[in-house]
């Protein structure tokens, strides 16, 4: 079962686990996010996500408190040639210090604590991500969501299939990912 | 069961089918395709997938043989305010006029008939994504991808499970989408 | 979207929600009933899951403290002519009368809280199967039959996709049914 | 990933690819069969399908034209105890000697082949039962079970997932079975 990555991630090194296409593809597509977007990420991990971003929005600026996940990801973005992506090593609960964001994306142990900070980084129109393993961190994320202010909430799990197309015939494969995580996607 | 669709295609109006954001953002994934990206579409329909590709890329050309449809599309272009998507009243199958594309999507009863002419248009990095909704249709289309020349096809399906979340719990809705198309993507 | 239903279900008046075949398939291939079991059900409600194990079964006992279910399902019961499936109009809570127990099922807003009753009734090669539409009923059940005693929980969901075969292709149906409940089943 | 099965069969030896407990609940539930109910089943491989049959109807005639695969089909017989399974060392495709059957089951490369023969052994409320890996298969099979008078089909597929249910949350398993093979029943 190999996970396809497309060119722009191909080369980079790993660290923590990625986020996969079938995800950022949600992302992108629930969002709304386009070449005018300015977006925040947190945390970096190894740099996927800020760096998919990047390659459609305006900016990224992606939050990690972590100096290792922080320098891995520094490294990537130079690898994928992106000038638009800035990792800053720090913890994004101290403070999101952009303004008019277009898009937040969350992907951390506890991004219910953040969902607050989100909600005043971004814009009217702006839209939250939040990327969750667990349905009980799905619960506690869309109750901080209602707290917040946001109006409307919906939350997915985006399931691929892979096929195997031959002469004679068509299946789908055998062995597949099952799940990643939750997607939750907040409205003002 | 309410199908979610970002900001940017809300206002427009709908004559044929038209891509729902599941299926746009495997696309987007899958081609990898970003700010700097040049994408042939076809066939317009309502002009939806233009658009939503039009948000994102550097340009998107789309071809549509029917002159009502192609007139929707154009409304629709307007409506979205995008300056960088151009609609020809156009069949593709009499030739794709632009070179060095970074994605050429297809979707049309034969859209195996124009996997040639994309693989011809593609530069050597691009990516033809093809949104097929019966099972024939993909084993025709895969296999015109390996008479072309694509060194490689990835087939595959994308379900997207809507989830209820209460403070009494958490569980998908009852009904859903179950499918809307497989898609095919083709790599140089 | 219609739900297929077995022959010996079709002629039924329903009350509360019936199990339908998918979920009634998986209770059967799990647990591994045949015509020497002996089963015991609760709640009855229209007493469909209670006909369809009495079909498979030795002996079907089926609890139902609502005295219109119960009587529902005892209507039932006859229509579809079965002499081996008993309606007792008591809680369950109150106790299980039977004793070395092949499969006990649980389809209760408050299932988890006759799991010990179920251990305590199932023979050493019992199992018992919770029909449980919400995530949090799961946490709940799982985390008593723990306490009860059971040595392994499977946890599951039963997708079904219908398809359309036609000469001109196959694809899935559009529109389909995503959720009906999770489905625990604990083995001694 | 760990397949389930239920005790009975458990200690039986495997040859070729046996059928997994998803797909057999599907063949229970959707033929409705029950203790009365008389199978013909083809072709036997490990005999895991007779004998989960064997469990639950009265009487099952399995065919298997390879000697090898049907002497290890006899032995799984014995192990499982079941006197009602009977393995015949044929080809289905040279008849069926029963007749008033309730269900046949076909998994065999050439199913299509045996429709009529299972048309003609099937009692008037009899049902066939298609396991498909491939989507032509199903093409092929549909048609003939049109062509042989059957007055409906259904074709579906079966997909489980499994859950991870601990203190900290619940989760489907990262990893799982997507496919094993498109059912396909037909009713006179």
């Amino acid at each position: 079962m190999d996970i396809f990555f497309p060119k722009i991630l191909r080369g980079l090194k790993r660290g923590p686990a990625v986020i996969i296409p079938k995800d950022f593809g949600m992302i992108v597509a629930y969002s709304g996010i386009g070449k005018k977007s300015v977006v925040v990420d947190a945390g970096s991990g190894s740099g996927f996500l800020a760096i998919a971003l990047g390659n459609i929005a305006k900016s990224v600026t992606s939050y990690e408190w972590r100096e290792d996940f922080a320098k891995l990801s520094e490294e990537n973005v130079k690898r994928a040639d992106l000038k638009n992506v800035k990792i800053k090593n720090k913890s994004i609960f101290d403070g999101i210090e952009e303004t008019g964001v277009d898009l937040v994306t969350l992907d951390l142990a506890d991004s219910e604590k953040a969902v607050g900070l989100a909600f005043n980084a971004l814009n009217e129109t702006g839209v939250l991500a939040g990327y969750l393993p667990h349905s009980q961190q799905v619960a506690k994320f869309v109750e901080e969501c209602n707290k917040a202010g946001f109006k409307q909430t919906i939350t997915l799990e985006c399931i691929v299939r892979n096929y195997l197309v031959r002469e004679s015939g068509f299946r789908p494969e055998n062995i597949g990912l099952m799940h990643t995580a939750y997607l939750v996607f907040a409205y003002k």
